[in-house]
C-alpha cells in the first residue's frame, strides 16, 4: 500500500506538482473558489471538460453502441418512498466520530487507518528504514497527525497486527471499528484524546419537493435505482427479449464525511452505470466470452484480502473462469471488457488490477424485487412439482394476533427446503418450528398449517432476472488517466510537463500557432482553422506572443496532440510543419497533405511513426520571434 | 393566444394522442411511476435519450465547435453565501396562493390566466363562436376549473381587458396578481372562493452540506452562476483576450409550485447555456455580422406584448439591428445563430418566434459585479480626466454616525454627472445635496466633501464585461421537436404515427428487420449490424414476429429514420432492400451499394430523393410472413 507511484516513463511521481499543473491549465479547479470553496466539489475547466466528453464518447461506443444497451437518463431528485423502499435510507451510511474536546467530525475508518500508518512510519524511522513517501494528500495527512508521528519502534507483532488491520479496513463496521480505537488507544492527536463511538451517518442530501415541504426527497447515490425502476417498460421497449442491458450516464451525490484532495472521493460526481439482466438460469454463459478468454488480468481474490496480503494473481479470464475465480463467463466477459475500455482511453494497464468486493462490501438492495420481474411465456406449459403451503387465516389471526402478519409473511415466502422440513415436522410433531426474525422459534400446528407435495401446470415461466452492475465513476477515471498520461521532459533548462493522452482523448487535437504576429500569417490560420473545424477536429489557435517553445511547452501541458506552424515558407510555398506531443519531431508539407495525416492520426488509422516514414522530417530549429 | 396547433403536414394536432405515443415508445414517462410518480419529474427511455444526446451534438458542434467556445462543467450543489450575494436566495420566486377551504396552492399567475381563459371561453360559447382547443394541459385544465366554464356572455369592453391582462399575465407582481384576483372577483372552482393573498416561494431546492449539517446550500436553478465565478480563470486561460464564450451543459433544479404536463415546466431540466463577454465600448459589433444579417426572423417586441398584442414583426436581422428593433449586431448575430440552430435540428420554422423580454423580465443579478473584472493593459498609456471626490471621514463618522457608511457609499458610487452637480452645489451653497436610498435628501458641506476636476494617467483598463446569455431549455426543445416532427400517414386502415426528425437527430438510423425467423437470414443481418456499428451509426435489430408492416409502424413511430430488409433474395444474391421512413418508398441493391447510401444520407451528404435517382426502386409489396 506504500509503493512509490511513478509517471509514464517510470520517474517518481510528485502528485503536489501533477496536481499543482492540472489547476493552473485548467482541467479542473475547486468550486466556489473565491468564496472559499466547498470541500468535494470541483469544476471542470475546458480541458477536464474536453477530456470528460472524449472519455464517455469513447465509453458509449465500446458500451452502449458495441453492446446495443438501452440507454435511459432518470431524475435525481428521488422521493423518500424510493430509497426507504431499497433500504439506502437505513444502510447508506460511513461511520462517524467526534472529537470530544473540539466537536471535529472524523470519518472512524479513516480516522483508524491514519493513525495506525502514522504508528508504522514512525516505527520504521526508528529502526532507520527509508520512508517512503506516500501518495495522494499526503501533506495534510502529515499537518492531521503530526502529534502521533515520532519515531517510536513497535514490536514485530504489533507491526504485523496493524499491517493485517489496514489491510482490512474497509471491512469494519461502527462496533469493530470502535473496539479498534479502544484496544489500541488511537487518539486524536488535536486533542490527545480518544474519538466518541461511531455512529452511521448517512451520505445521501436530502431535500424536500414542492411547495409545501411535505414530500422528502433525496439526490441519488447512485444511476442504478433509475434503471431498475424502469425495468418493465424497458423489457416492453426490448420486446421481451432477454438478456438485455440498460446503461446511464449522469450525476450522482454522496455527503461524504471527509472528502480527499483531488477528484477521488467528492461529494457530487459523474457517474456511468450499467445493469445487464440475465435469466439466473441461462445467463452464466456468455456468446461472446471467446472473444475475450485470451486477456490476461491482475486479479486480488477475497481470501488475499483477508490474509491481509496484497498480492496479485495474474491469469487469463477464461482460466480465471474455468477456476472459479471469477464466478462465470457473463462477469468475466464484463471484466475483459472493462479492461480493455480502460486500456483504449490511456489508462496504464500495468496499474489495473481487479479486486473482488469483500462480503459486507455486496450489499444488496431489497428495492430490486418489486419491478424487477420477467414473464416468459414458454413454448410448451411444464409441469412444476412443488410443496405448496395453505394457511387457515381464520385461526391464524386470533391465534397470533400483531405478530400474525410477520408469521405468515416468512411462511409464504418460504423456500423449498424449508417446506419440505415442515412437512416433515407436521407428519412427525404435529407442528412446524418457523423462524421468524423478530419473534424467534414459534410453532405453527397442524390444524393452522399445510404442506403439501403438488403438481401444477405453468404457461408462463416467472422469474427475477440476475444483475451485472458495472459502475464507472468517471471523475476518478479522469484523474487517474491524468496521472498514468504524464510525464516529465528533462533536459533544456528545466523539466517540462507533458500529458501524453490518446488521440481520441486529447482535450485538444490541434493547436495552429503563427510564427508571429505577422499580418500574412492570419489568412493562413484562418483557412486551417476552418478546414479542421469542418471535419470536427477541435482545435485552438495561439497567436499569443510567448515564443513558439512556450506555445508548445503550454500545449505539452495541455495533452495537445499536434502543433502546425505558420512561417514565412508558409506564406511562400503554403507549406506546413506538423508536430508530434510527444517525440517533438516535426514534418513539413503542403496543406492538404498535412490535414490528411492529421485526420489519419486522430482517427487512428495511423500513427506518428507511419506519418513520419511518409512525409519529409524538418529538422529546423523552432524558430523563436517575439 | 388561442391558436389551432397542426402537424408537420398541416393536419390538426391531438397532443394527448401525440403524448401516449411518445410515452408508449418511451421516448420519456413519468419517473418513479411505479411508486405514483412526483409531478414535475420525467426520466428519458432510449429514444428519448438518444433524441437529446443528438440535440446536444449539434448544439456543440453549432455553438461550441464552430466560435471557440470555452466550455466548462461546474457544481450543481451551491453554498448559500453565492446565491446571497447573487440575488437568488431572496428574489427566485414564483407567486404563491393558497385556497382558504382546502389548502390547496396555487400559482398565482396560472390561476389569473386559467380563470380568465375559462370566462373568455364561456363567453365565445355564449355567443355561438366555435371554441378552439386549447394547446398543451387542456384536459386538466377543463377538469380543474369546470365550474368557471358556464357559457356566460361579457361585454365587449370587459372581454377586451381580459385579454390584455392574459398578454401581459407574465409581468404582473404579487401585489398586482392580488388585486386582480379581488377586482374580477377570481375564484378557486373547488371551493369557490377566492384564494390568499400571493406570497413569494423561493423555487430552489435546498439541502445542507456536509455532516455537521450547519452548511446550508441549494441546487443551482440555472447554469450561469458556475461560469461567472470562473470568469477571471476562464479569461487568464484565454490568454487574457475578449471577447471570449464560456458554455455549459447540465441539470438545473426549480422547485415549481405546479409543474405542467408533459416537458415544458419540470422540476429537474438539461440547460445549455453560453455567456459570450464582451467589452462593453466594443462589443457591439460583430465580425460575423454579414454572415447572418439577411436571414429573416419573426420578432415579438416589448411595445406590442404591452399593448396587449401578439402580432408578429417579420424583419431580417441585418434591418431589426439597423431599425433598433434589436439592440446591436452581436446579439443580433446571436439571434441569428439561434435560429439556424433550432432549423438544423429540425424545428419547425414556421412555429418559431422571437419575444423580447420585459422590463420586469430582465432580472439583474448583483453578484456579477465581483467576480466579472477584465484588465485590459493598454498599449499606450492614456490620461483620464474624471471628477474625484474626497472625504474627510474623521469628520463624517462623528456627524452621520451609524447613517455614515450609507452615505459614504453612495458619494463613492456616485456618476460623473452626479459629482459635477456637487461641485457646482459645494461652489454655490457650500453643501452637495446626496440622495441616500433609506434616507432621503441629506446634505453634505464642503469641510466633509470635496469634488475636484483631476487628470491622471491609466496604464491598465479596468472594465466590468456586458454578457449576453444564449439559454437553451433542452428538455422543451426536445419536446417542441416530437410536436413539430410529428403528422399521422393517411390512407390503410388506420392513421399511423410518424416522427420525421432529421438525418443527424433521428433516435436510431437503421432499423435492420430479417422478413422471418428463417435461420438463413440470420448470419446477413449479423453481418449488416457490425457493419453499420464499425461505421458508428446508430442501429437497432428488430427480428420479433410482427409483419414487416407492423415493425415499419412501430419504427415509423420511434422516427428511425431507414429501415433494411433481409429477405429470401438477399439470400440468394446479397441484394437487400432500403426504405425511407418519410415517402415509404424502397430500393434495392447490392450490400455496399446500400450501405454507401446510408452513411451519405446520415452524414448529409445526400438526400433520398438523390439516392432515388441513383437505385433502382423497388417496388415489390411488403412480404408478410409470419
Amino acid at each position: 500500500m506504500t509503493t512509490t507511484a511513478t509517471t509514464l516513463k517510470g520517474q517518481p511521481l510528485d502528485k503536489a506538482f501533477l496536481d499543482s499543473v492540472l489547476r493552473r491549465r485548467m482541467f479542473f479547479t475547486p468550486s466556489f473558489e473565491i468564496y472559499g470553496g466547498v470541500s468535494g466539489l470541483y469544476d471542470y475547466g475546458p480541458p477536464g471538460t474536453a477530456l470528460q466528453s472524449n472519455i464517455l464518447d469513447v465509453w458509449r461506443k465500446h458500451f452502449v453502441l458495441e453492446e446495443d444497451m438501452l440507454e435511459v437518463d432518470c431524475s435525481v431528485l428521488t422521493p423518500h418512498i424510493v430509497f426507504k423502499t431499497s433500504g439506502h435510507v437505513d444502510r447508506f451510511a460511513d461511520w462517524m466520530c467526534k472529537d470530544p474536546k473540539f466537536g471535529d467530525i472524523l470519518r472512524a475508518d479513516h480516522f483508524v487507518e491514519e493513525i495506525l500508518e502514522a504508528r508504522l512510519k514512525g516505527d520504521k524511522e526508528a529502526r532507520g528504514q527509508k520512508v517512503e513517501e506516500k501518495k495522494e494528500d499526503d501533506k495534510k495527512k502529515k499537518k492531521k497527525i503530526k502529534g502521533a508521528q515520532e519515531a517510536i519502534k513497535l514490536d514485530d507483532a504489533v507491526v504485523k497486527e496493524y499491517e493485517e488491520v489496514l489491510a482490512r479496513i474497509d471491512n469494519y463496521d461502527g462496533a469493530e471499528l470502535g473496539e479498534l480505537i479502544k484496544k489500541y488507544d488511537l487518539r486524536n492527536p488535536k486533542s490527545d484524546m480518544q474519538p466518541s463511538e461511531p455512529v452511521a451517518f448517512n451520505l445521501m442530501f436530502q431535500t424536500s419537493i414542492g411547495p409545501s415541504s411535505n414530500l422528502a426527497g433525496y439526490l441519488r447515490p447512485e444511476t442504478a435505482q433509475g434503471q431498475f425502476l424502469n425495468f418493465a417498460k424497458l423489457l416492453e421497449f426490448n420486446q421481451n427479449n432477454m438478456p438485455f442491458a440498460s446503461a446511464s450516464v449522469g450525476k450522482s451525490y454522496r455527503n461524504e464525511i471527509s472528502p480527499r484532495a483531488g477528484l477521488l472521493r467528492v461529494r457530487e460526481f459523474l457517474m456511468a452505470e450499467i445493469e445487464h439482466f440475465v435469466d439466473p438460469e441461462s445467463g452464466k454463459k456468455h456468446d461472446r466470452f471467446s472473444e475475450v478468454e485470451n486477456i490476461e488480468l491482475d486479479l486480488l481474490d477475497r481470501d488475499t484480502q483477508l490474509s491481509g496480503q496484497t498480492t496479485i494473481n495474474k491469469m487469463t479470464i477464461g482460466k480465471a473462469v474455468k477456476d472459479g475465480v471469477v464466478d462465470n463467463e457473463t462477469l468475466g466477459y464484463f471484466l475483459a471488457r472493462i479492461y480493455l475500455f480502460l486500456k483504449k482511453i490511456g489508462i496504464d494497464t500495468r496499474k489495473i488490477r481487479f479486486r473482488q468486493h469483500m462480503a459486507n462490501e455486496m450489499v444488496s438492495y431489497s428495492s430490486t424485487d418489486k419491478p424487477l420481474l420477467v414473464r416468459q411465456r414458454l413454448e410448451e406449459p411444464r409441469t412444476v412439482q412443488e410443496w405448496e403451503v395453505t394457511l387457515d387465516k381464520k385461526k391464524f389471526g386470533p391465534l397470533f394476533k400483531k405478530d400474525s402478519k410477520s408469521v405468515e409473511a416468512v411462511i409464504l415466502a418460504s423456500t423449498q427446503e424449508c417446506r419440505e422440513k415442515w412437512a416433515k415436522e407436521l407428519q412427525d410433531a404435529g407442528k412446524a418450528v418457523v423462524e421468524v426474525p423478530e419473534l424467534g422459534k414459534v410453532d405453527v400446528s397442524k390444524d393452522l398449517l399445510t404442506v403439501e407435495y403438488r403438481s401444477r401446470t405453468e404457461h408462463v415461466r416467472e422469474y427475477t432476472p440476475n444483475v451485472i452492475e458495472p459502475s464507472f465513476g468517471i471523475g476518478r477515471i479522469l484523474y487517474s488517466l491524468c496521472e498514468h498520461a504524464y510525464w516529465a521532459r528533462e533536459g533544456g533548462d528545466e523539466a517540462r510537463s507533458v500529458l501524453s493522452f490518446p488521440p481520441a482523448i486529447a482535450p485538444t487535437k490541434v493547436i495552429i500557432m503563427p510564427l508571429s504576429s505577422n499580418k500574412d500569417f492570419t489568412p493562413h490560420v484562418a483557412r486551417l482553422s476552418q478546414k479542421l473545424r469542418a471535419a470536427q477536429i477541435s482545435t485552438r489557435v495561439d497567436d499569443s506572443s510567448a515564443t513558439i517553445g512556450k506555445r508548445y511547452s503550454r500545449n505539452d501541458e495541455l495533452g495537445t496532440l499536434l502543433g502546425i506552424t505558420v512561417d514565412f515558407q508558409t506564406v511562400k510555398d503554403g507549406t506546413i510543419t506538423l508536430r508530434d506531443r510527444d517525440s517533438t519531431r516535426q514534418v513539413r508539407a503542403d496543406t492538404e497533405t498535412i490535414l490528411t495525416a492529421i485526420k489519419e492520426i486522430v482517427g487512428g488509422s495511423k500513427t506518428w511513426e507511419d506519418i513520419e516514414k511518409e512525409l519529409p522530417v524538418f529538422e529546423g530549429q523552432e524558430v523563436e520571434n517575439s
